[in-house]
């Protein structure tokens, strides 16, 4: 499976999806082995906000922002992630003759994991302790399946979110259930686009990119992260860590962004961990 | 394939989903081949309404309803039946052990058709045509795929949209998709389970259903289906034309829907026309 490519598409504001769509497709037609993941954040926000359910987040205590995922709010990441975008991103693949099928984590059970039971929340200076939160982590992928999909030919699209071994959908980060998806198939790369050039020394200045990193000094990356690139950077980590040889973190935008991080663009993690 | 059988969930006001399920999950566990083919409409309104895109319908010369499918209509579409309604069935029946995969039919082209070019609607005694809907009727069932997933153990949970051979998402009726799915699998059954008990020759009156019909009568069924119905009792004739043996029109409320269905509640089309 070392001929496989995990390329996790963000869902951040600002990214021409069509465009970047249309190089994956011309990729997949290349014949080149691939998963496309993809997130949806800022479509969830705008759809909850119409909804008259406004998204909420939960800041832990170390100041990682999650969302906060209540049952009502699981139905609408499922409406967006799922439905909308996950759809058309398979009909726009298949228009370019890629033969895509869309799954979320919950779907034969590619993404199970465990539910995280407390999570600390902190809110003007006071902590509290949320229990009921759909939310938790990827812990084993479903390689007999997406194997399945692959050696017949498709090119599956998955999103969040994913399900615990007891059959609850949680919502889990999708840059690190793509990082599972590439240890556990052994894949040769995984590419992390976003809105975001990379990993920047100075977050405010896109000219302070870090365009390399060895597997000995992550901690440097680790320091300069900053909200949602610390997921991207951990994903980046646990990938590399389990062994997959390339991790590239870097821009969805731009005249062809995964031939361009493929050949130098963005943040290049290099090196295995173990 | 004689083995497989197909059940058809509507997607109106009043049903029970979580005990139908239930049964379901059960007939999976017990080694059924199934294929369950779900709806969305009365879900869809809600949401469309309170997305402030209300729904719309047409309808034709000969009476015949349909929702106007254009591509807002169509994301909020793939938002209720592929997201919300698709991903919390296959959560469901994963959490009663049956190994589900939620598809649309877009997804490895699992329905294939072709858009409809001009739909005729009445309105106010006026017949206009609408050109740019994004409906249609699926032609092909990628039956590989189908049979790929029934023979490694997997319970495939599908829902409209279609897609066109160019890759244009369409919507198309359910009740007719499943019976082209019974059809190209050749299966053995065909379910159509709704908010309503069978063919009623009255529609008013829930007493005089019509508990059988044999090949060589369907007019009268044809005669007394009213309004959604109608698409049932055709989609009832279609697969029984393509040779499935037995299609039932039934409720999908009550203790047991299924097996009651299948020991003789509903209304009964037997014999094939070829």
């Amino acid at each position: 499976m070392h001929d496989t490519i995990i390329i996790k598409i963000g869902g951040g504001e600002g990214i021409n999806l069509d465009h970047i769509l249309d190089e994956f497709a011309e990729l997949v037609r290349s014949g080149q082995r691939a998963i496309l993941v993809h997130g949806g954040s800022h479509e969830t926000n705008l759809i909850a906000e119409r909804l008259g359910q406004p998204p909420r987040f939960i800041t832990s205590p170390s100041g990682h922002t999650s969302r906060r995922t209540d049952r009502a709010t699981l139905d609408i990441f499922n409406m967006v992630y799922c439905g909308k975008i996950n759809k058309s991103i398979v009909e726009h693949l298949r228009a370019h003759n890629a033969d895509a099928v869309g799954l979320s984590g919950i779907d034969a059970g590619i993404w199970r994991g465990t539910r995280k039971d407390a999570i600390r929340s902190v809110e003007d200076g006071l902590t509290t302790i949320i229990r009921d939160d759909l939310s938790g982590r990827v812990e084993d992928v479903n390689v007999v399946f997406l194997k399945l999909l692959l050696d017949t030919g498709h090119t599956p699209v998955l999103t969040p979110p994913a399900i615990t071994h007891d059959g609850i959908a949680i919502n889990v980060d999708a840059d690190r259930a793509a990082a599972a998806t590439a240890a556990a198939l052994g894949a040769a790369e995984l590419l992390l686009l976003s809105n975001v050039p990379g990993v920047l020394r100075d977050h405010t200045d896109p000219a302070s990119l870090i365009t390399s990193i060895s597997a000995d000094n992550l901690e440097t990356a680790r320091d300069a992260a900053k909200g949602r690139m610390k997921n991207k950077v951990l994903a980046a980590e646990e990938a590399l860590t389990a062994g997959v040889p390339r991790v590239i973190i870097g821009s969805a935008n731009g005249d062809h962004p995964i031939a361009a991080a493929r050949n130098g663009a963005g943040t290049h993690f290099e090196g295995a961990l173990a």
